[in-house]
């Protein structure tokens, strides 16, 4: 089967959030055994001037629902972020790949040339064919996200490694 | 135009490798202004038990030349791992974008469903197909790489942004 515009994106997402799924049941086990509140995850930085631990799983599901949601030509669902504890980022995770898996992929498939347009800020947009968006835009701001909650929870002692990181093959 | 094998990994390998060049050069920017030796970015690690800057650049690399070798069906360049300064790991950047791009793209395309057999280790292989090897394995681990490269700059205080992770659109 040729790559598609679905082959190429739901399953790299659900794939990885599974992953991350499993990251966080790791974070918590290590906040057990060291004694300390999970929810001090949530707040941890790699620098002061950038985004905590908690943003960086919700904009990984921002960038999965908005995607999908894009080149299937649907208004991306609005979430809250109001996430408050590492069980709650766990449910907007799941919510994230059921809501991936919900789009029929033949809405996605042939959404290469169609027109994508995301806002850039006050005022300002980005335009994309569905192609760029995807390869140019989404995957690498999705992986970028997914990585940063790794190595927050490396940076911060959780035991994970690279296995982990690809989930199983 | 569908996706390809090729339109979805030389594109992204090139852009993001050139992407990192640029932060390269902020780098050494922040190593003069500080007046530190920016050989010492080398050896910079996220966690005493994680890979230090430099097998990161390498890793990104080595990602890039293996995806694109084994989708091509040719074996893959080995280079030597032995730089010791930014320059050479800029060398190596470049020498990773153009060799990427010396391949024939019909020599890419159409390996969906080629077998990929990587080596995993002391006397382990993992098997792929083309599609499984680019998805699930080439695309998250040089992101990964990527990312990791960037969390170490601006870990070390590097005045980077998102928008010189994503780079020109």
């Amino acid at each position: 089967m040729p790559l598609s515009m679905h082959s190429m994106s739901v399953p790299v997402f659900a794939r990885m959030l599974t992953n991350v799924l499993a990251w966080l049941d790791q974070a918590e086990k290590h906040a057990e055994s060291r004694k300390f509140d999970p929810g001090n995850y949530l707040g941890l930085r790699l620098a002061p001037d950038m985004l905590p631990f908690a943003r960086q799983v919700q904009i990984a599901s921002d960038t999965t629902k908005n995607c999908v949601a894009r080149l299937a030509g649907l208004e991306p669902p609005k979430w809250p972020d109001d996430e408050k504890t590492l069980d709650e980022l766990r449910a907007r995770i799941r919510k994230t790949i059921e809501y991936a898996q919900s789009v029929p992929a033949a809405q996605l498939d042939g959404s290469e040339a169609r027109e994508i347009t995301v806002p850039a800020g006050p005022g300002r947009t980005f335009t994309f064919t569905g192609e760029t968006f995807l390869r140019g835009f989404s995957l690498p701001n999705f992986f970028f996200h997914v990585t940063m909650i790794y190595a927050l929870l490396r940076h911060a002692g959780v035991e994970l490694g690279k296995m982990d990181y690809l989930g199983a093959p």
